[in-house]
This record gives C-alpha cells, structure tokens and sequence, in this order.
C-alpha cells in the first residue's frame, strides 16, 4: 500500500480512466504477483486447445484462433476494466462466424480468412463507433431469457456441427432432410469414433470425478485445479500422440489440424481494400453485440465478487480495440470467455498480469510448437468444444422464466426456436423485438391504485390489499409509474372508471411517490383532466411529487393552472387538510 | 329518465359493448333531438364542401369524398363509443392518400380510384385485426409531440398543394428548384387568383369577425353558430354563380370540378381481385395508425368534457367498419374529422342522430344537386383547404415542447423535418423510432436515491434534496422505477457507487414503492447482488415491497435465498428494526 503512495503522482485520473491498467499497476504487489502466475499457467492450459478448437468450430484455420489470443488480451490488459476476464476466441462468436461466412451470398465471395478478419475488424469499429455515441447502457436491450435462448439455441447448433467431426465424416448435405442426416452418420469411421469417444471420457472424468479424487489426497488447491483443467490438454497430447503413432491420418482417414504456419503473428492492412465490407456489415454488428454482452456479463460477474467496478463504456472501448488488433494480426472476432475467465478467477488471478503470463505461455507454444499442433486430430477438439458447450444448453430454464413471467418466458422461446429454426442472427432479432415489445406494452398499462389510510397510522395503501379507511368527498390515486404518452390514456380511463363509482366527489389528490418523470403528452392531458374534473365540481391536486419533477412542473405552466388545486408534501397532509376542509 | 326503465330488458350488456348506440338509443328524449336536429344542420353545412375538398386534396374524384360521408358516418352511429364524432374524409388521411398514389410504383399501375378504395379496405381490415390483437393500447405509442410534428409537416404539405390551385396554374414539375418554382407560380391565372382571394378574403370575415357582429346583435346562438359556420357553404354558392355567370371555365380557363355521378353510392366488390393490395398495405398501414390515434385523440376530448367513455379497443372494430364500408361503397378513407367534431359538439348535439341528420341532407344533396357540385370552381374549394388547415401548423409548439422536454422536441422537429423532407410515412416512422428509443433509454437510467429520516417524523426523502438522518450502518436505497433487464445494470452500478462511499455497512435496504414488477433478468441479479453483499458481510433487505410484487417474489425462491434479510412493511419499520438491532 506505500507503494501506491509514491507512485500516485505519476499517474492522472483522466489516463487512468483510459487505462485503468495504471489503476493496478501501481499499487502491484508481490503477493499479487503469486496468484497471477499460478492462475496464468492454468489459464494457458485451457487457452491453447479452446483457442484452436473454436477456430475450428468457425470453420477456420487453426491460426486465426491462435493469434486471437496473443494481441486482444494484451490490449485488453491496458484498456479493460476487469481485472480477471480473459479475452480470446469465443464458442458463441466462433458459431456465428461460421453461420455467416456459410451464408451463400458471402461463401460465393470466397477466401474465408479474409471474411473473418474484416468480420473483426468491423466488429471492433462498431464496438468503438458505440463507444463513441456512449451507448454502453443500451446493449442492456438483451434480457437474460433473450441470451440464455439465444446460447442454448446456438450451443445446439454447434453441438449439430461437431456431431459430424466427431463420427468422421463429411459434413452432410441434408439440410432439413432427417432421414439423409442418419445415413450420412451411419457412414461413420470406427478410428475417429473411437478416439472421439475416447476424448469425451477422460474430458468427462476431469470435469466429473477428478476433483473429489485430488480433495480426497489433500493436495493444495492450485495443484487440484491446474490438474482438472487440464483436461484437454491432455486429451490434446494422448490422442495426438495416438494418431501420430499409429499414423491414423494415412492409414485410416482420420482428420488432423494440418500444417500451422510457426512463429508470432504479423500485422497486416490488406484486407481494407476489399469489397466484402458491406455484405459482412450486419453479421459483424450482432457478433459484436453478443460478444459485447456476453463479456459484460462475465467481467460483472468476478468484479462484484471482488466489489470491484466494471465501467460499461470502457469495455466498449477494451472489447473494440481487441477486435480491431485481432483483425490486424491476422485473428478471428474475440470476447471475454466465461469457462477461461472463471478459471483465471478461480485459480487465483487478482490482476490482469495472470493474462499476461498466459499470453507468454501461448506465444512460446506457438513459436515452438505448431509443428506438433498440425498433428492434432481434429475428432479431439470437436470432444473437447462438446463439453465446454453442453452446460450452455439450458432448455429447463425456459420453463422457469415462463412460469415466473410469461413475457419473458415467450421472449426466450422465441430466442431459442428463432435461432434453431430460423438462424442464429434472426432469432437473436426475434428476442430484442419481443422483449422491446413487451417493455412498451408494460410501460403502457401502468400500475395504479385508489388508497386509503390504515386505520390510526399515517399510512396509505391500496384499498383493494388492505383494510383501510376513506372518505366519500376525496379520491386518493396513487400512479406507480411515470406518466408519459404511452400510459396517459390508460390513466385517463382509470379516472373516468373511478368518477362513475364516486358520485360526491370534491377532490381528488394523485400520489406522485413512484413518478420521476412526466413528459409533454402527460402534462398536456393532465391539464385537459384537471379542466374537466373542474367542470364537475371537482379539484385535482398532487401529492409527494419528487423534486426533479416538481421542478419541471413549476418551470411550466402546470402549477399555475392547477390553482385552485395544491401540491402537498405527503399524503397524510393532504387527507388531514382536504378531510378538514369539508369538515370546516 | 323513465323511459330507460322501460326499455332496460330490451338490450343485453354485450351487445350493448359492441353496439354503443343502444345504451344512448334507449333513453332517447324529444330534447336530446332538439340539439340533434340543430347541430345536425350545422354539420351537414360544414361537410358537404369539406367533402368534396379533401377529395380533390388526395387528387380524387369528388363523388370519393361524398359516398365515405354517407355510409361510414352510419356504420359509426352503430359501432362507434363517441356520441359526437363525425366521421368521414379528413385532411390528413387526404394527404397522405395523395402521397401514397403519386408514389411512382402505385402510380405506373393506374386507376388512381381503385388504390385509394383499397387504401381504405386494407386500412379498415388492418383496424379490425389490431381489435382482435386489444391493440387498441399499443397505438398510443405515437406521442403528441409527433403527432404535432406530424399534423404540423403535413399542413404545410398540404398548403403547398393547393397554392397551384388557388393559382389556377398546373402542379410545377420541380423537384427542389426554388426558381423554377417560383417561375410556375408567376404564370398564374388572374381570374382564378382573384376568386381564390376573395374566397379567402370571406373565410377569413366569417372566421375572425362574424362571431362578435352578430353576438352585438343578440341573435340566439344556435343561428350565431350556422352562420358562421356556413363560410365555406357561402363562398362555394357565390364563387359557382360567379364562375357560371361569367363562364370562367370556357372563357378564362378557371378549372372547376367537373361531372359527378348523381345519386346515392352503390355497392361494389371489384377491387377485392387486384394485384395493388401488396404495394399498398404499408401506406394504408400508416393511413389506418394516424386515423385510429387522432379519431380517438377528438373522441376523448369531447366524451371527457360530458363525462362520457371512449373504449379504444371498440374503436378500433367502429373505425375498421366504417373504412370498410367505405371502400364498398365507393369512398377513400375515413376517420374522426376534428374541425367538425367540435362544430358538431359546440352546436349542441347530445348523440350520433345528430349525424344521422346530417348524414340525411348530405345523400339528398347528392341526390339532388350534383349537376350543381360540377361547376364549383376548385380555386373555392382551395381556399376552404387553407383556412381549414392552417391553424393545425404549429411550428412555435416545437420550441415549447423542447423547453419543456428534450426529448420530446427533439422528436417533435425530427417528425416535422422528417415529413417535409423525407417523406410523410418516413417522417412518422422516424418520430415512432425515436419515441421508442427515447422510452428505452429512460426506463435504463431509473431515479435512485439514497435516503434518509426527515427528523423526528416517519417521512424518508432523498439525502440531497431534504436535510435528513442517515445512520453508518444502515444505507436506505429508493429504487423509483420497476426493476427490469434494461436498468438492473444501471442499479448494480449505483449500487457499487455506494458501497465504495460507506465503509461501515451492515444492512442495505432496497426501498420499492414505486416497484410494480420485477423481471427475471432483475430477479438473477438482485440474488447475485445478495451474495456479494453478503460477502462483505452485508445483508439485504427490502422494504415497501407493493402487493402483486410479493407474490411473484414469494412465488419465486427469492424470500427463501434473500434470508437472514427481511421485508419490511415501511422503511421506518426497518429503520427502527434495523438500528435497533445495531443498539442492541
């Protein structure tokens, strides 16, 4: 903590909102350092296989998930806000990067690489265009039934996507012909099955029995989680070693990665100059968005558990800047993975330096060890991507956001079928126009209730939940929303409702607690009740309206012409002199 | 009164729901015709050359704005929840018809009538499908601002074509070139600019001046009424005996309306087989949505000032029927005409058989009098456009509203620009866009305030705004608005905010009065808020929690994972609770 003191001159609030980097580094200390190294090297253990394995699932080659762990996290390091998130390669954006460049319009255009690096690029460009417009708050327009449909469709499709990988064989060109999809299936090859089959069990016995086993000989934690996440790895080496023993490739048609170009990644501009850039435009803003979201989510998630700050528009900014830099060294889109940055967090990381460890790891192994990568059955990857996947398909959870809330509930079915059926962008679309429908709809029929007072207290509920008492010449309202054009009218005939039960009434008094804001159609139409009310012998006041709206209220005419109706401060004062008034 | 006793059995409660005009037909009095009767005549007055107008404004055939005054009035006497609307073509819905057809791809199809008769099937049928969906709510989501913006753009619209008839000069083919503009307007017609001023000229009289003159001679004011409003009735009669009398048309070219068919409208189901139903629909879509929302907009104004119930939803069926039955009958689209709603209101008219009435002298008029209709100048019927629609230009209001409400100018002058710019139905739609925008950005940024004890009182008021009590331990949060996927964000960071400002804390609670719904997005959040509170050693509670919002949290796990936090009934019971727990 000294440190932090002597060091405090040399940074700038502003820079430091810029690079929030600086907000850690100086106050780095050497027990920090401890845990980031230990979770740097777990970390790197699960990066390497995800990294070439959601390359894969993008229908791309291996490198371009490599060199998308290299430079965004390093960008990620100076620019992020989260101290633990670990930025690279994604299951999701890899799926929605396969389901564009499949689209025919862009596969016609060729060169897929190039496709995914400018689908990057303008990712990365749009995340900072939004930066710019500081609209980090309206990405909020996905719910979490929206994204838990939307993931559980998509992990379906890409679990559909590496059933074929998996059994050997071509993908099949069946479309929705379920028939021909079983018999392309049934011309499975016994070798990839087995070494497949084989992955799935040992990736399933670490993640199932191996921590209980490693508890129960009361080795220290790190040692436990580094050994449980290596899993893939390890699959990664036993089935590598396997199939290059046995020289499965030649001899029995089983799929490797192929030939990895060795050595760090270059920049390069060229893909600027390409007339794909329109076509990819809309692919490239809805991976940015989920990947925009998705990240968000994560980074909250460990922040909060640390009472730590995510700052919304930052990330922006963070998450722009690592896809425009994956895109120029040659990578595919990246975000904040949930399974890498919950190991980081687990294992230990307390700053993004845990990142940088793993960085260096990933770069050594991709200086030195492509030519050992290119050996990799393909079978095993596509094991490893079906159990990271599986815990994303959530198909109960749709039962219980329904049976909590319908709306919701609707909203994420739409999400799910929308994404499976119709495809991955369109039923993503699907979602947000529900949930935006919903919030209007919702926003339109606004809660209102009549009060009374709880006998003998000074407190005022709805007369419809409790016992309370009321009065024949006052009409309490209470409105529990803001009033605007979308719920006006759903005021006016509630009032119009209550006026044909009431028949002696002389005041009527709205509580304005739950009111914040009351926009130009509200207060046009609350002019023209309080001029018919007064037709009918009737006063309309207010009561504990908040101070930002009484100040836009007294900046109108409003209060004015309320005369000869009052403003109180509390309902209980109105009731006390309102009741007294007729008393009187 | 007595006779409502007698005919009560006679009528059922949903047929009365979906036939309005037996709940006022049973209890029908010989006064109650006595206004009819007069209002009826000042109606009828006001509509004959309005009708005849507003179908040359939407470049129709006069006999199109005729028939929708006969029939759709009828079908709304049945259906219709308003007791003085008048319905038939207006202004508006004219224009945007006229837009509609002059689009090139409607227009290279022909037969202008036929479009503007489906316009008027489809926009009736979209009505009744939105009253089978109870739409009749969602439709308030355009706001007055941009109906203002709206009407405001379309006048000026409208002014701007009827100044080559007023002109007697043909429609200027110029696109956006001013000189070429004003070169078409020097050619004009002396004689029929001399009409037109002088048409003008005793519109203006009538408007401005005759009112006081003849209240100075204390005539009753039901006469006072018909004449003045029969300005339009006088200048068609004059300028005809004018233009007849001198043979304007044949000697000077001043263009007049030309042959109508006599006699009333028949009915016709030709237009139902055509292949412009496609191309159409989104215009009439449009047509329908402004003719629904200011329809009911004039209804409500004149039912609340009588105490009377407008049913939105009833609306929808009565003004999809009357659009129906328009388009058999051979007329354009219809809606509630403002100008003679409240004619037809302020003359006194207590029901819809005032309209019947009206409706009445209109069909003898066309009858009758057609060979008369067709040597109307239409230099006359121009100027009865511009006296009609100029008071609904209202550029002022655009600043008024801005002062006022940010957003809502901004909207307003976006819909404005928008329609003089871009287009009438893209003016709309950019206000809509931005209304919706504006609301989703609002409900993302909801009023929080941190509370405190008014002393010695139970009243709790934002910490800045009201000097208060506030304790170490304990932090009051008032959450003002309903807590949804679209604004936990903004609530978690406020939260954080908080937290790094007290030290101290051993119980947080969340204030929700003004909280009527908490979605699931909300609902996952608020527990992962609870466990990182608790790991800081904090507990949550909440307090003021509304009815309905404790079942569906009962309903739900929360209760249960929300404990040792607890749910107050007011915040001063967790005040005295939870400071007493701190003493103790």
């Amino acid at each position: 903590m000294n440190s932090s003191n002597h060091s405090k001159p040399l940074t700038h609030p502003v820079l430091e909102q810029y690079f929030p980097v600086l907000s850690w580094l100086r106050s780095y200390s050497r027990q920090d350092l401890h845990g980031d190294i230990i979770a740097g090297i777990i970390t790197a253990i699960l990066l390497i296989p995800q990294a070439i394995a959601y390359a894969m699932l993008a229908d791309l080659p291996p490198q371009l998930g490599l060199y998308a762990s290299i430079l965004p996290p390093l960008i990620y390091v100076l620019l992020g806000t989260s101290r633990t998130m670990s930025v690279g390669p994604v299951s999701i954006a890899a799926i929605m990067i396969a389901s564009a460049l499949t689209t025919p319009e862009i596969a016609e255009l060729g060169s897929p690489v190039e496709s995914a690096v400018i689908l990057a690029m303008e990712g990365g460009l749009i995340l900072l265009f939004m930066a710019l417009l500081r609209m980090g708050g309206l990405v909020n327009f996905i719910s979490h039934p929206v994204l838990t449909g939307f993931t559980t469709g998509a992990a379906i499709l890409i679990i559909f996507s590496q059933l074929p990988h998996l059994m050997g064989i071509a993908k099949p060109q069946c479309e929705l012909d379920a028939t021909c999809y079983v018999q392309s299936l049934s011309q499975f090859n016994p070798y990839t099955l087995a070494l497949g089959l084989g992955s799935l069990f040992i990736l399933l016995l670490f993640a199932k029995g191996m921590t209980p086993l490693l508890k129960k000989w009361s080795l220290p934690s790190p040692i436990i989680m580094a050994v449980s996440k290596s899993a893939p790895l390890i699959v990664v080496i036993v089935t590598t070693i396997l199939a290059t023993h046995f020289d499965l490739s030649e001899n029995h048609n089983v799929k490797i990665i192929g030939a990895i170009p060795a050595g760090l990644p270059t920049l390069h501009f060229d893909f600027v100059i390409s007339d794909k850039w329109r076509l990819l435009l809309p692919y490239a803003g809805f991976i940015a968005l989920i990947a925009y979201v998705e990240s968000v989510a994560i980074a909250k998630v460990t922040a909060m558990m640390r009472n730590q700050r995510i700052d919304a528009n930052q990330e922006l900014i963070a998450l722009g800047g690592c896809n425009i830099v994956s895109a120029i060294s040659g990578g595919m889109s990246v975000a904040g993975g949930f399974s890498r940055t919950m190991v980081n967090y687990s294992a230990g990381a307390r700053t993004q330096m845990a990142m940088l460890i793993a960085i260096f790891i990933l770069s050594l192994a991709v200086i030195f060890f492509t030519d050992w990568f290119a050996l990799i059955p393909k079978v095993t990857l596509a094991a490893i991507i079906l159990i990271a996947i599986y815990p994303l398909v959530k198909i109960k959870n749709i039962y219980h956001t329904w049976s909590y809330d319908r709306d919701d509930g609707i909203a994420e079915l739409a999400t799910f079928l929308g994404v499976l059926f119709l495809g991955i962008e369109q039923g993503l679309m699907l979602g947000i126009l529900f949930t935006i429908a919903a919030t209007l709809r919702k926003t339109s029929q606004p809660h209102i209730a009549v009060v009374g007072r709880i006998p003998n207290t000074d407190h005022y509920r709805n007369i419809k939940r409790h016992q309370t008492e009321t009065w024949d010449n006052l009409l309490l309202i209470r409105i529990d929303e803001n009033i605007t054009f979308s719920n006006i009218g759903f005021i006016e005939d509630f009032l119009i409702n209550e006026l044909t039960s009431h028949k002696n009434l002389e005041h009527i008094v709205f509580i304005l607690t739950s009111v914040s804001h009351i926009d130009t159609t509200a207060l046009e139409a609350l002019e023209n009740i309080k001029q018919s009310l007064e037709k009918q012998g009737i006063t309309l006041h207010l009561a504990e309206v908040k101070g930002p709206v009484l100040d836009k209220l007294e900046q109108s005419r409003f209060l004015e012409q309320l005369k000869p109706g009052l403003v109180f401060f509390s309902t209980h004062e109105a009731v006390d002199r309102l009741t007294k008034d007729l008393q009187g």
